[in-house]
């Protein structure tokens, strides 16, 4: 398989991966936080150490506000029906990922919340001087993707979190297409919450997710049960990360991501950016070459996570998408799960577009597969 | 390691469930139902070939009914969450896990609904008579558990499920403990609800669960997202399972659960629920020679799933705990996230308990071992 479809989630995963949940499984696969026998202390452990490594990642001083879900869904929907009562008004872009948006429209159907939603301009990028105008209606949350899942753009999450603060808004960042790819420094920004998942640019295994919350900021939790904590009280503990993890951890998954967490510190993720920044550029020059090829992305590398949107010209994009599954080269063709945002770059009434994303370990030699069967059936 | 906390998770593992996940995240870790490539189909056709193994286990007809979670405890919030509205009635045993308490204590805290609870014997067993007058004050919903994660003690939930459908109510079962160890079915009972892990008798790994809903019984979701399906919609769609699986599923934990599943089934729970009786005559019989030793559970076997509480007579439980730790046997000290349930046996005020939870695994030689610490400390 020539894998391009990193955006749904990263293959291969880190070298050490598997490995790691084999041992973990074969040797110490026991439950954390509720015995006091060497194996249940060892995989207490793993849980602080992972926290903590996710801490470092993210320069994020205190690791008990990392909290680890089963994907970036379940933390951005925790956060969403955490934060947010009757009558709040929530702000956010029209390129979201329906982990954000059906959350939101859910909330709005039932008259909860009110929704606002800025533009984006042609460039691909956002309309910040949309966004001003919004956040004076006083918006409680604001919520962005950190880069569009469909065309790769990155936005100026800072600046844009910056902005929610002076203005009073909680910002809730989607890293879920950014962690990993490059670096996120939570500590010195004003980025309230984090949602990521575990699977895609950190390299760890499905079923893997978490979300930091900032410290002091008190939400609702989304799920009640055990903790082995406080368990002589039937009400959940108000103490992190205890509030928002109940039942038994996702150890097998955790253990996975620790080790992909350890390739990725090894690794850098400057280096990481700058390997995919080499490969984008190699990428991007060969497709602009193909003339029946319509890209619907940023092509400034600066501005690119690494995630490109096409459309042939000739046929339509499931015909192609099959000639790519024949040759067991994995694209994903659709609206990936981001309807708005196709209407905004113009590809929803085609279907949407075929996505690729090419993944840390992918190469100029795949690179040059793909596009020969591109150029060869455009 | 001499493990005897199976209660909490199974160890070791089904033969198969490493090797299984080692396989997937080495060849085929990549997201299923978003695409349409080789390895995407493989990945699909792996969580319908899972959820199609646990229907079969469970004798349910539809297995689109069957909903994969993180855990029980997210599994029964779903139910939960999704089932109670403001002013609702809700019926429970004093005998359940936090993972039913905290979010019934909660939505009783916020007056969103009133909690009933039955009482149960000094023979463990629940007072069926008490359980009949409470179901008259019709509540929507009755939730118990189908067997005691502190007492070992099994329900008679089939009996309970038709009680209740005569009076109207629905019926969730809290299989947790359960499942894995006899037999379930689902489509000759009045079960609507069933939630369980993946984790415990099922000897898959951690971070897997599941629930089923009854067809045709209609409850909100609890997490909205990106499921592949109807994309070019900002609402989750209302099909199952699609309507309660939001994001990347845990195809991690899934590879596992399969691999377990398959063990299940070559193996026959009849003979796993055979080879635990055996065992457990043994361990009680070898426990009732120890005069130190107080028992807080029932020791006919029929009515006994295999979990065991006890409390030394003559030193605390920590002190008891610590001698065992070091000689590496795991048991679990405490109130195991059942406070109510230790204020029904009495070792409320003793801080709760030591439990033995033996699996399938376990060995008479490895009993032999608990026993003589025991003899030798108490």
């Amino acid at each position: 398989m020539i894998y391009f479809d990193n955006a749904a989630t990263s293959f291969p995963k880190a070298p050490g991966v598997a490995e790691s949940i084999s041992k973990f499984i074969l040797n110490d696969s026991v439950n954390s936080g509720r015995s006091s026998y060497p194996a249940s202390q060892r995989t207490a452990r793993l849980l602080f150490d992972t926290r903590d490594k996710l801490a470092e990642l993210l320069n994020i001083e205190d690791s008990s506000g990392i909290i680890f879900t089963a994907n970036a869904t379940e933390s951005l929907n925790t956060v969403i029906f955490g934060t947010l009562n009757s009558g709040d008004f929530v702000l956010t872009s029209k390129m979201e990922h329906n982990s954000v948006m059906r959350p939101l429209r859910y909330l709005e159907s039932i008259n909860t919340i009110k929704l606002l939603q800025f533009n984006s301009k042609k460039d691909y990028s956002f309309d910040l001087e949309d966004y001003k105008q919004k956040l004076k209606m006083n918006p409680k949350l604001v919520i962005v993707t950190a880069c569009s899942n469909v065309t790769g753009a990155i936005y100026p999450f800072y600046e844009m979190a910056k902005l929610a603060k002076q203005n009073g808004a909680l910002f809730c960042l989607d890293a879920s297409q950014y962690i990993g790819m490059d670096e996120i420094d939570v500590e010195n920004s004003e980025i309230d919450f984090l949602c990521f998942s575990g699977h895609k640019g950190l390299l760890g295994p499905m079923g893997t997710g978490a979300f930091y919350i900032r410290e002091g900021l008190d939400i609702r939790s989304f799920r009640y049960g055990g903790t082995g904590s406080k368990s002589d009280k039937e009400f959940q503990p108000d103490f992190l990360p205890d509030k928002f993890e109940s039942g038994t951890m996702n150890l097998t998954g955790i253990s996975g991501l620790n080790a992909a967490l350890d390739f990725i510190q090894k690794t850098k993720i400057k280096n990481i950016r700058n390997k995919k920044k080499t490969l984008l550029n190699f990428l991007i020059n060969e497709l602009k070459k193909i003339k029946n090829i319509e890209l619907y992305s940023p092509l400034d590398i600066e501005h690119q996570i690494g995630v490109l949107s096409f459309i042939p010209k000739n046929l339509n994009i499931s015909n192609l998408t099959r000639i790519l599954d024949k040759k067991d080269i994995a694209v994903r063709m659709g609206l990936h799960c981001a309807p708005s945002a196709h209407k905004i770059i113009g590809s929803f009434s085609k279907g949407g577009t075929i996505r690729i994303s090419p993944g840390f370990f992918t190469t100029e030699n795949e690179v040059e597969e793909l596009i020969k069967v591109l150029r060869n059936n455009t």
